[in-house]
């Protein structure tokens, strides 16, 4: 039987569908039901139930953004570092294998790669960068799980939450047991508050930059495949292959939706932050070279976008 | 046996030291030896180990001072709330009890008590309050481990050092077979770059404030009585009964050591921030009752200052 805790959130639903769809075993963990903050809740409810996995999909992610998670300091760690850690111990104490949903936003930006010269690059929006990735696609190659994430705590600048998604990742590879899923920008075809198509459908400006999304979907049947055909633990990018603007993505939105409105973009970064955020935000392209060495699959990230577009539809509906 | 976490820190020597005058059957853990901050390590070395007790001295304080810990946030929640998580749940999953070396540091002020008026005071050197305090000393009221903190990620501002030890304390609460012994601003008679006297004799300038204060020798010894006798589990404020303003021991100083020099204030708060300090500090006054309750003695705060600095000597000598 798997265990599944945070079953309610964005993903944790996903996860809770993908589970009764694929007809495996799993009972879904509230917080209401069990307390499993408290370690030594936890550590019983492992024992008596004896699952097979544990699945974290819990996490706080500020609402109605990340810039919640600056002041609400001691909630984002709870979520976000402690509750993992403490899910992590219990699962060692046990035997049991784990999977927690991490994320990619401790990356900033993307390797440019231009002749003979390849370096870290944090702002792909500078012209020079910009013009040279639509020129060449490929001069732009994505972080693997070997690179040391570069917005953390430990590489400021960084949102606190990502400094705590960051820290989180540094506690569970000490753990032998488990995987750690890397989640970027989620999106599918259900309009809600928490889908990237959605926001960017009701946010009054955009921002644009290049980065890896995740289809929801995608994301929890490449997760629970890993875990099926016995993929070794570790960190894994799961993102779909490939990297978008988001001018090109508001393009798809204006080919396919066609909503009927124009979108206007901030004219620069400096514009964005006094205007519209407070922490500093992630944009990364990640390599997901590893995931689909291991046999995985997942669809390109424009096909992913064409197809949630194409079937979008309001929440219930 | 206890198995002994962070030997080498201040305080850490100081239980070594005072294991070793009882005769206590103990091992020092070194992380060069038993890299105890990974779960999967300490659990196997708590199981072949089988300790009565497990105390972790470990923590980061920040050097020179708690300035640093702003910038070295990964270290400082990792030494401060990760390692002491990690050590609760290692401890709980093999049955082993617990005391962590927690701070008085995430309270800031005092209550004071006016006639029909008690409020907590979170400034006390405003004139009003310290005239009051010093004309009535028994109108400042100590924190008791029942009353919340105040100087913490939930209730800022505080510094991120608090931060990272207050919410060590929430997690360890959910923890039911450990001590929280909190310690503040610590002294002795051995001069050295901790001693709060030490640093009053080496720093340009001194902030005044009121303040409880943790004489070392006594604070290792009280901790490990409260194991000794069996107190219950749980919190407990461990400074020296009573409270004293900075003036106040530099008078002491001046008048035991005659250091044949004159010790400058700060004129403000504002000229303390503005020219020393960077993170705020935390000032408080703490109340003992619940520790003097179970019968473990501590001396008064004047009697240990006064002793420390007629024993005055340097490191080593």
């Amino acid at each position: 039987m798997i265990l599944l805790l945070g079953a309610t959130g964005y993903i944790g639903q996903a996860f809770a569908r993908e589970l009764m769809r694929r007809r495996w075993d799993f009972r879904p963990l509230s917080r209401r039901e069990v307390d499993y903050s408290r370690f030594e809740t936890l550590l019983e409810c492992l024992r008596s139930n004896k699952p097979s996995f544990v699945l974290n999909a819990a996490g706080f992610t500020g609402r109605p953004n990340v810039d919640a998670c600056e002041t609400a300091r001691a909630d984002t760690l709870q979520g976000n570092t402690l509750l993992p850690i403490t899910i992590a111990d219990a699962c060692a104490a046990t035997g049991a294998p784990w999977g927690h949903v991490s994320s990619g936003c401790i990356y900033s930006g993307a390797y440019i790669v231009e002749g003979e010269r390849r370096a870290i690059e944090s702002d792909l929006m500078q012209p020079g960068v910009r013009a040279l990735i639509e020129r060449c696609p490929s001069a732009l190659r994505g972080f693997t799980e070997e690179d040391e994430p570069n917005f953390t705590f430990r590489r400021p600048p960084c949102s606190f939450y990502s400094g705590t998604k960051a820290l989180a990742e540094e506690a569970l590879r000490k753990h032998s047991n488990g995987f750690l899923w890397r989640l970027r920008i989620p999106f599918d075809e259900v309009d809600e508050p928490k889908n990237y198509l959605g926001k960017l459908l009701r946010y009054a400006r955009l921002y644009d930059s290049f980065n890896s999304l995740s289809h929801r979907g995608d994301f929890v049947r490449a997760c629970l495949d890993l875990w099926e055909c016995r993929a070794p633990f570790g960190t894994y990018n799961v993102t779909n292959p490939g990297f978008v603007a988001t001018r090109h993505v508001v393009a798809l939105i204006q080919k396919i939706l066609k909503p009927g409105r124009a979108f206007e973009f901030f004219a620069s970064d400096e514009e964005f932050y006094r205007l519209a955020a407070r922490a500093p935000r992630s944009n990364c392209v990640l390599d997901v070279s590893k995931l689909l060495a291991t046999g995985v699959k997942l669809r390109p990230v424009e096909d992913a976008l064409t197809e949630a577009l194409k079937n979008w539809r309001r929440e219930g509906g």
